[in-house]
């Protein structure tokens, strides 16, 4: 169940621009698979074209962070946001790029720590070193 | 303010529990300095000694993620659970531990990108492409 | 799944307080329909007259937001908060209510850039600017 | 800085509503102090009125569940909403119910535990077993 | 759905550490049933040691809270955590430690009452009253 | 305290994109003030570039959202994302936009509210009625 319809390969054959995004993932990504994420923003063609053109930016280009640890940040926010489509979605790309059983065991782990002790400071209300400020 | 008293290391000396988690922190950080997350956290002993003992563990122990890796996921986590504190220390850490202008950038490119999508799927509640699943 | 049980109208018939919140549902928004909300609030009777109340006073009542308004701004919050449920009643509310595709776009636009926004602000923990104190 | 005025005692008994609701805090909590909180929603009568009302039924009034555990179940969803004022205030609340430095220990231990477990197990998108099903 | 693998009793019984685990847990909750938290957490042998240790020191070991208030405090954070998991597993967990209607009733109250007002002083960044602080 | 280093106009006319950016945040706000977010984010001047570009098309440009509308979701969302600087902010922008303190009481009521019935439906993890799918 979803909030919008999501468009199959038919329908967005009918709008050029939504085609034309679909045409890009599928050649940068090399797959013909494209996933739900962008047949619901297909509704929404202002919005698919710009989230698509800042994801090749951001995840894609190439950068100083490699492919593998932006998906793990991916993934860590995805997780504390709670979003059920974006935690399968992202661990998956994680995998197809090479995340391995004893890395994901790690990850889990420092989510893990990280979120207690969150909580932990949150709930203290513990006042920031003036240590860590930028000089 | 705090909701807690934060130990001065001359309380830190009446309490020897507390004293050896100081110590230890010191030892295993080579550095004298010791942040008020664990000034705040001496109140409860069992709990110092747990979170210390599993930080150790999680953070410290060499593993498959490098530790740069490891404190960027855990900024993340931090930054989605609004924990002022800890985006502060772990960020503080990163920078410590190497993190560069360049990467810091992209650190933020991620998160931004992985906020935005995370709110799109959860409005869209976009149902999860059964190929993300494992086998 | 739930963790309570959801009243069928048989079993609503047989608690009068239960009834009339339902009854009160049923003539204010002139529909037969009551949704699963209110069958799982059903269980604690005082909790029920007391959220129905504050509904009607907060989202039916006439004020100077429009009912269109307060819908998106309610999705917005439920949005970020993940709740899977209210994000499909209350969009089905907003719709019901007149929301084109058109300004759904442009909703789903505002909260991916606030998510994306408070991301970055909340990283690089930016110090609010006095110029936006209230005098 | 806060986006509304605090109300003080002068500006408050220029309004009568706003008086009524002061005098019953007064009143129902044996003390002169009025927290912020309540400075900043005497802008809006409406509210103040109902959340005063609402929070007297809900958090004052005998029921089975005790006023301290009430308190705590209170902190642990400010600290998770990360509420920098109701962290602060609703501690101090559990204080003045007789909280004491090792009840509050367990408690920074459980909501550090569940964190922790919650975002395990919103990572790994853990099914839900038939068994936690209500029959 | 879920990221990784559920161990079956069968592929446990292939790996002593996994299944060393999983006798305690069998032992210690005097149930043959041992939930998909820990099915899912045999894929991580470390981590399913340390977070089931640190659970039954947190949550199993006698303290000076009761387990039913300890049960409903991990309820309440993974409420806002929005774990769809452990909002199900502990809520069948405070059942089984003799939580009633009226009781959960009262949570729910609680809850809901907490997470308005998070909302409401997060909105308007009210400032704490120093008498809050810890002296 | 932040943890980056905030730019000050003069070090903003030492990099001519930033400089551009600042540039055009004058001349399309009409105001010489440019605040905080701007100058934390001066030191990554491809994000400032880019989410510059984006704030213009979705909350400048026209569309179907009047103005204040759009404020209004973008304060919800930071409020529940516990964003401190962005409640300021945007707060500050719907005042100056012609936020009423009418608007703004009956705009506090929905998000209390919806963060209420939030906590409630994720609780009790209500299950969607079918009635709220897309057809």
């Amino acid at each position: 169940m979803a909030t919008v319809k999501l468009w199959t390969d038919e329908e967005v054959s009918t709008d050029p621009r939504v085609q034309a995004v679909f045409d890009d993932i599928r050649a940068t990504r090399k797959s013909d698979f494209v996933n739900n994420f962008w047949r619901a923003l297909a509704n929404q063609p202002d919005l698919l074209e710009r989230i698509w053109a800042n994801l090749k930016t951001v995840m894609i280009a190439p950068g100083t962070l490699d492919p593998l640890t932006k998906e793990l940040i991916y993934i860590a926010v995805s997780t504390i946001n709670s979003c059920t489509y974006c935690a399968h979605s992202h661990t998956a790309a994680a995998r197809a790029k090479g995340l391995t059983d004893q890395q994901y065991a790690e990850f889990l782990s420092v989510i893990g720590m990280a979120s207690q002790t969150n909580a932990l400071a949150n709930a203290m209300q513990i006042p920031v070193d003036p240590e860590f400020s930028v000089r």
